[in-house]
This record gives C-alpha cells, sequence and structure tokens, in this order.
C-alpha cells in the first residue's frame, strides 16, 4: 500500500478527506497538531476519528503558534458570530480567526515526514467554496506549495518522484463534501468544526464554522449530528 | 525602522545574516528553533549572539522535528566526518545530517511571524556555494518559497506588500561570508557549526560543517577562533 501523510483537524473536511485517501488505497499517515488552538474539542475529535479509521501511523506534532499572536484562534480575541462565508471578494478583510501561515506550517511539517516515511502524496482538506476566505485555502496557494516541496526536498534533487498535494475537496461545496463522507460511511458526529465551542465541547452554532457547518448538511439534505449550545 | 524576521541558529552564515540585516537598516526580530538536534550548542551560540547584537525580539520555537527521524543531526545516526563539501551534481546522494524539510519548516514559522508583526522581510543564511548539499539551500527552492509565502498570507490577497525571502549570502563562498562579516564586526568566536561537538561544546575538526568552515577561515586569510578537540 502507498503511504500518504494526511492533514486532520477532527473538522468536516479533514475527515471526509481521510475517507477519500483511505478508498484510494492509501495507508494513512494522519498529523495532527496543538499549535495553541484555545480549546482542546478539535484534537479529540481528531483523536475519536483516527480511532474510527483503525489508523496505525499518527503523530500530534506539538507547536506553539499561539507564542507569534496574531489570531482571535489562538489569542484573546473574540471570536465573531454570524459573520458570512463563501469566498474572498478581492477587497474583503481576512477574519480575525485566521491564524498566519497555518497552512504553510502544516504542510511543511507534513511534508517532512512524507519525505522521511517515503510517501509522494499529502492530503489536505482544503476548500474554496464554503470556506471562511483564509488566502491559505485557495487552488493557487496549494499548487505554489507543491512546486516548492519538490524542490525542497530530495525528491527534485535525486528525480525519483513527485510530492503531489491532494486536495480532493478544494471546489466542492460543503454539501457535496458531506454527501461524498455520508457515501463513504464516515460518522460526522465523532467531527467538531466549532471555533467557540463551550467548556464541554458544544458547538456555539453562531461563528463562521459553524454557520458553513449547518447550511452544509442542510444543503446534502442530511441530518446534522452536531450538539448545538442553543438546542440545550 | 522596517522590521525584519532573521532565522538564527548561531552559526557563520546567519549571523553575517544578522550582521547585513542591521547594516541594511531593519530592526531584527530573531527566530531560532529548538527542533530535536542532538546538542543544544548551537542554542547556546544564538543566544551568545542575539546578546551581542543587542537583540530586542528573539524567539526559540520548539519543535520536535526529531519525531519524524530521518537525519544523523536528529536521531542516533552517525555524523560522517571528512566527507567533503560544495554544490551537490545532479546524482550525488544527499547527505545523512540532511533534516528533511528543515529549512521549508523554519521560512513557514518565519513567514508567520512576519505577517503577525508586519514585517516583510525574512532573511534566512542559505548558501549553495561552500554548503552541504541539501536541496532546500539552493536559489529555486528559495524562488519558489518566495512565491508561495504570497500566495498563503495577507500579502497576496490584499496586495498590501510583498514578502521577501532575503538571502544575501546565496552565491558567496564561505570566504566572502567571514571577510563580509568581520568587515561588519562580526565576532565569529560567539558562533557554532559543528554538527558533532564534544559534550563541553568544542567542535570535532572533522565532520562536513567544520571542514567547511575551518577551510573558510583559511581562504578568508583570517584567524579562526573555533576550538577545535584536537587543539586540546
Amino acid at each position: 500500500m502507498k503511504k500518504a501523510v494526511v492533514l486532520s483537524s477532527g473538522g468536516i473536511d479533514s475527515t471526509t478527506v481521510l475517507a477519500i485517501a483511505k478508498e484510494a488505497g492509501f495507508d494513512p499517515y494522519i498529523l495532527s497538531f496543538s499549535y495553541g488552538q484555545r480549546h482542546s474539542h478539535e484534537l479529540k475529535a481528531a483523536a475519536r476519528v483516527a480511532a474510527f479509521f483503525k489508523i496505525k501511523n499518527r503523530l500530534v506534532m506539538d507547536i506553539d503558534l499561539a507564542r507569534f499572536g496574531g489570531s482571535a484562534l489562538t489569542d484573546n480575541i473574540a471570536v465573531p458570530k454570524t459573520m458570512g462565508e463563501g469566498p474572498l471578494p478581492a477587497t474583503q478583510q481576512i477574519p480575525v480567526t485566521y491564524v498566519p501561515a497555518r497552512n504553510t506550517v502544516f504542510l511543511s511539517f507534513a511534508l517532512a515526514w512524507a519525505e522521511v516515511i517515503g510517501a509522494w502524496d499529502i492530503f489536505i482538506g482544503v476548500n474554496a467554496v464554503d470556506y471562511s476566505g483564509y488566502p491559505d485555502c485557495r487552488p493557487e496557494f496549494i499548487s505554489a506549495f507543491e512546486t516548492m516541496a519538490n524542490l525542497a526536498t530530495k525528491a527534485g534533487v535525486e528525480g525519483h518522484g513527485k510530492i503531489r498535494i491532494q486536495t480532493p475537496l478544494i471546489h466542492l461545496t460543503k454539501a457535496d463534501i458531506i454527501r461524498r463522507g455520508v457515501s463513504l460511511g464516515v460518522d460526522y458526529s465523532l467531527t467538531h468544526s466549532c471555533y467557540d465551542p463551550s467548556q464541554q465541547g458544544l458547538a456555539c452554532g453562531r461563528c463562521d464554522s459553524c454557520i458553513i457547518r449547518r447550511k452544509g448538511f442542510e444543503a446534502a439534505g442530511v441530518q446534522d449530528p452536531t450538539v448545538y449550545v442553543s438546542d440545550k
């Protein structure tokens, strides 16, 4: 079986990507990050998802991006509620939930691990349709990262192969992603999306990520298994 | 003063780059890494260098690349002695001292910090002349990283400016680098290059990095301040 590094945050997208990678016949090496996020619910979700898929190789890297600051996801900055979503118009402000260079950092670690284990494929659940408008979710970023990755590593020098950054969700709507996952047997009740959950891990229902998730289940015609604070 | 993130390993190259960045009028934000390297002498050197230059802003990030394995600099793999140096022929094996994707990871963190503090310039002391033959020291890698960086961040989306990866040493010989540093007042006795130092931090004198360093001082006609194990 071909190895692949799969980035997993425990959310809908990365969980669906994991199911896609498995279905495509890859042996997934799961990489998650404790990056200074304000809550640990997404890491717990990533662990549940890895157990669900009976993953043999999994690493949680400890990298404290909060030391740089600059994001509502790592700092004591309020997470905006009901802020809207969708592709980013050229002039739109990037939301405060953006973590500077996060996907670049995550993919760099994935690249390091891929090189060590001899994997050519790195899967990441970025999406440029129903997303929060982060620059590092766009196809042109992924393509530039792939070019760079092949110059950064033995791959480029020795010509043994080519690193591929696999983004099977990049042009799908959230509803498409959910339908795809359901068809692959994904149990989305294991996943976590909320930027600002309660201490018990209940989703706020009002942040950007909750809204995109909710609308996705609605549009897919799939029952949303999420327990929101307002349901209680 | 314009801010710049400067990567510092405590070696000759990054120390010279720091002097160059200061001379060019930048306010340097120094970034070093505890990345699971087998010894702490390079971090001690980086701290000495930062003190020498009276640096106000400095971070040492903790990222355990050793968890991935795959390098003599992080694992229990012997560091080869007297292995030679110079540009990498297309067919040459990359040395076991190569740490997979290390510069990609380091530059990714530098990019994150640069974005948070509002710096457009990132300085790195890569060199493609007298070097160990690592793929992530080549100009084509740096150029690809810069392209990616401008798509990864707010820079690319909002069009406020452009991230520049500054590599003032990339085409210099080690002797040129040392002469440049001496002219800028660098005290190279503070720096550390050896891949395999004694417990006290004395340079082995026989690894790739020591050999390149030694020859560099010789060719520059500058007294080598390094204390080698064999001198004792």
